[in-house]
């Protein structure tokens, strides 16, 4: 069909559409209540990184919000591998994508009637990395900032499920945009640890070790456990311990982790300047090196080709 | 045009369309994040009600999560009482609307670049009321139970606001429901004081007083305040304060107040009864007398109708 | 005596008693104010098990709220032995015993002056088993329910303390089976991680690896630490971790360990199936096995027995 | 018979009987686990104060615990006169009682199951008031000391019922007593706010007006509520108001109020004396002097009969 | 002496004192440990405004911190005024003068002696109000943000006691003024509520009432209480609650107040515009005006003054 | 120079001063705001130990305060090796020195403009250990007394930055000496966990196994990483881990650790003994002997020199 030449490919409910008859019913609950979960990896060199384990999380998050997708895992991944392929062939031999997977509980009908769903909505589709806009993170590194807003806490909502609730990071995005634009908000939890930003982890580097927050109140990401893996590959100390603001201060580096970024290296925290001139510490060169191999992909170069 | 005839009409982004053209590009950020926030009133007798009110509680709700709906407030009422009246044509005498806007931050385009929409998506809808699933609790009463989940606090996204990140609720009733169907779950808040059900506030009636949760942690709603009006009215005293499981159990009398419900008793909270064999207490028959006064509808009848 | 032949014999301050001459005037300080601590172990085919780790514990127990129970730990053992000894006549074989020291702080003159006892009252009784109670147990696995209420935190009483003060999990039992019936409460501690049930511990079963909540917000068992050691035997990976409620639903398999129950399997908590239709995971069984060859019995088929 | 003449008579599940013959087995849930609730009053001139709020403040504490005593409220007032009336010829003319209505859940049988027991145990009681033991106390006023220990929350245990499980009380008069003997702790709730010592409650006076913490987080005392109504006829203000230590610091002078003690004068917060030389401060003699007439009973001079 | 003519006199331990000869050893304990307590008044056309009051706060601090400063509160403030009789000649007119007492315990010894100094060391100084550098803020309103970092708790030190312990609120305000210099820090207290920003309380309107956080977790200021007794005179109701980010968001109008900015307007709050363009709102008008009078001051002019 | 016979020479700002002569403006921000940080390491034999690790940590809490102290590390030490060495002939040969930096942000010019310093104050001076003053304490153990006030949480200003706000720590200490004078405080941090007492950390032994508070709450200080290191040589397990009064009172030994006191044992706290009559404990025994040969220096007996 037409559409196939210039625009991408989606699933939706076991059809593989083109992304703009992907339409939803506005009693969707995932529009009407954020009611659903997702997952997302990406491509390196146009091939999908560790698919299995994001579709092992993502349904961990199902299982949270008791939502049943109506596919197994391996169904999961099988739509997901179709759905890359079939949008290839559009991106730029030097680009890549994210891939992700949304599943809604499907149509409300009366409010608390929970169970008179007829299925979940599932939605496969992907999406050129914003490799551009992100350009100039990998020269000057992320200025971030920790807004007051605090990590939704477990007791609530845990943030170990990848939910479609978004709305306490991007809150606590634009605030720290509007005073800061272009920095990025690292939550801390209610404890007054620091937890994690908007898909994103902290490491620090103090001393030749690494520091992280440890899993429970932020969602350990698949990046963040390349990173462990890599760091005890290199031989470089890494312990998941409660880490507070003085231990940011008080780091020789510091960089952020996520599925597209991999590893970015953050230049100050509220404003206070981490390391020296060069954000990237030599922790930092060392392990982007590394993750660099192990995905055979030069990320750090990829986005920096928007800078020339 | 054909659907007229039995299919209802929404607003969206300016057209007036049946429900079933009402759709969405599934990248719209209330489907991707619940990055988008709503507010629902209710007819009586086909008459909408205090909508002021409840679209200057929607238009604090945007201003919260910095969403710009690209209408005024005159605006939004007009078009809510132009969908109402497109509609009512559909709705027996005896039955009732939810009227209901929802807006979200529109279609993203790429992730973190919260700027670069085009404007957000408004959809005006209205459903009929539950009245028949609802019917038997106008009868035996609401059986409360409180959940281990705690409310979602402000420090993280205020219940203030009425935002369409509901999994805090949602999860919290599944949890309540696969352990007693049918039973609501009424939330504590972080600091473990009695705080929310998913849109319905909690009244205690003790020694003739009425009690009720401080705002706060809890979204004050215009039902419970028109029961603080009207306990005005009839000289009962009544105070907000915060109050624990312990005032739960030690009450004579309950009730959930919401848009849809008005009031309506609890016959136990955690299993405990309240009061005696009649879940309507000399405080909770009151305040209903005079509420279905005020509204010109007699609600509890219009409930147990279906009981018949 | 005529009584030895059909009633237990207990002991009481220096003497061997008929249990119905066991009897306490009621200004006994744990009547009036659970001003008492205990610890309790169990027979396995009529031998005590690890009896020095609990007398140890006891002991802990008594120091921290500052009894002198008026024995030496090792007297404390030996009239233990003995209370056993003067009552395993009365056992079937297939059946087993509680054996328990109870030590309150003794009689009270005058509510304030606390140093005015003449000593503490020291109970030490045995009381057969609930197998047949709890025979269903080890066929379907426990319901467990996570309630609201919370476990006394250590700065008002530490749970490692083991006293006489359970009104805490006694109503934490009583609101679940009021909505549950036959469910068993675990409940949180004040941070909002999953802490312990009445006298029992929680294991995790994910990804071959067992996890358990660190000792502080809890008391952990001697049938906890049992199990820890014989996961290091069989080269199961256990760690000590906060858990919260979505590592239980992400959870393979669970179990809880009690003196009496050694390893009983959850089915499901909150209502949220735990593992497949088995509610024994593969880690439970061999931890089963083991467990019934360290205690030479296998105490599954001593429940089991009560079902045929 | 024979033990009249010296002994009390106590109530015990409907009999009369002197003390020495109310006996209970040691299984009793009180004894086991504190598994029971009381309440006390006092007389003055051997008449007894307010029985029927302590009555009900009894019955809520039986509901909060879900022990039927198998008693009306009537009844149970009736219970409690007869045993006055029974003791009261061996009271001395200047002394007054305790009268303590004591109810365990009864006896156990197995341990888990809470519903076989056979009904509860009632215990109706009356001893001395300790006047010779605090008769410095109002000569001197009260050292308080703010233990590091705080009152159990409301999530774990209500601070409203009144329990046997006052292990968490007398562990804090403990830690006091051990470093600063006659001392009296009042204890802090979990958010740092002065909640309340053991049976009594704490009053400020700053600036000629009256603080005390508000019900909640502490059991409301009824002779707290008697300064209540008191200040209100003496025309002092008085707020119901979080307050904390440096309110305490700060305070021109303070009391503490109980059942026993009526209000009694604090001399010192944490070694901080409060106001000069004499503990009597204008407010709180103000106060004694109405509560005095109240009551009928010169309470000071009662206690004071025996510095003499 | 020379000095007089153009260098202020400080109050020195009984002596009056050119400033630049009021130098103290480094092992004052101010220094060493900012182990001291200020308080700081203004003065109105080189009238001094509610000394009593400052000073009556300043003894409740003293006490707090149990340091004796060797004068009565009567000496203090005569020696205060004198202080500020003989610079009046040193400023213009139109400007004025902050005028702080600040007290330390002495010089330390040896550390841990802390009985062993011979006393307090007691400073009273004036100084210039900033006019000139606070000059826009009465023209384009304050832009408030509020950090991560929260407001020191009572448990640990109270606000309510003006210490010389400012490194919560100074780092607060680095924090602050390193993302947007200029902006300044308004805390959260330790619950999440609005606290206080270094030397001054937020006030908020909406709906033609004032909101104010309650005392408690921060210092309540003299100016805070002027503003609240003007509110009263006007007719503003105003209440004393707990205020968190969203009411900040929802507010028409704000302002801060202070003893040297009175009332102040804020024109944004973490980047959210309050209000319309024009940052003074309707009711701060009303206040400021009537403050004015009070005061016999137009200070919003005296900052004003500069701008031209 | 005549001083130098008699008076010990301080740095000031790069000069070498007599003490007397080093006077401190009172403007200076660190007597205003306590508003410096300062670090302190001791001699031993009359070298200086671990000067390096101790600039470390003092350059970490100038960062974490963002004071620019104007001198390099190396230059520190270096300045901090020549006070020493002009001060050396002042000590006895079995006496030795606290040495410390002293670094506040210099003098204020207006209150809010924080970056008009012409730059910081450096003070390094040393002083002898008050030896005599604690001897005892090495004979008898010290009494460790845990007041209600908590340690200032890290979200308010980090216990791991060593700065001259002190107050939370001095007014512990005065409220544990009120009521028992003699005592040393011990503080709780905000969850209730044992944290640190001023300048000294916490050790407990228990079943022949080290405990102590992680960091995060507290400063690890370089004595107690010093005991955790001859740990590990010794074959002592170690553990750092959250410990709360309960573990206290159930230690077989404990002690304190910091830069003066080495290794001192604790005898009891609140008022409950650890331990037997000793309170050297057999590890406590063990750790300080090979503390001493570490140092070159047996400090227990340097300390108890002046029991003679």
């Amino acid at each position: 069909m037409a559409e196939l030449v210039n625009e991408r490919i989606a699933y939706h409910n076991g059809a593989y559409l083109p992304e703009s008859r992907v339409l939803l019913p506005f009693r969707d609950r995932g529009f009407l209540y954020g009611d659903a979960v997702f997952d997302t990896t990406r491509t390196f060199r146009h091939l999908v990184f560790r698919l299995a384990e994001h579709v092992d999380r993502l349904y961990r998050s199902l299982r949270y919000v008791r939502i049943d997708p109506g596919l197994s895992p391996r169904e999961m991944c099988a739509a997901t591998e179709e759905v890359l392929a079939r949008n290839l062939h559009l991106l730029d031999p030097t680009d890549d994508y994210w891939v992700s997977q949304r599943i809604s509980r499907g149509t409300a009908t009366v409010d608390r009637e929970l169970n008179s769903q007829d299925g979940a909505t599932v939605v496969i589709e992907c999406t050129p990395l914003p490799l551009q806009e992100r350009a100039t993170l990998y020269r000057d590194g992320i200025r971030v900032v920790v807004p007051a807003r605090r990590r939704t806490p477990p007791e609530a909502l845990s943030p170990q499920a990848k939910t479609s609730n978004y709305l306490n990071m991007i809150v606590a995005d634009q605030e720290v945009a509007a005073i800061d634009p272009g920095a990025w908000a690292v939550l801390l939890d209610m404890a007054g640890n620091l937890a994690e930003g908007r898909g994103s982890n902290l490491f620090l580097g103090r001393d030749g070790c690494l520091l992280t927050p440890p899993a429970g109140q932020l969602l350990p990401g698949i990046s963040r456990q390349t990173v462990i893996e890599i760091a005890g590959e290199l031989g470089i100390p890494c312990r998941e311990t409660n880490l507070q603001l003085f231990d940011a201060y008080a780091a020789d580096e510091a960089f952020l982790t996520s599925t597209s970024l991999c590893i970015c290296p953050v230049r100050s925290i509220n404003g206070a300047r981490i390391g020296g001139e060069d954000p990237f510490g030599p922790l930092t060169r060392r392990l982007i090196r590394r993750y660099s191999e192990r995905v055979d992909c030069d990320f750090v170069d990829q986005y920096r080709q928007y800078l020339r």
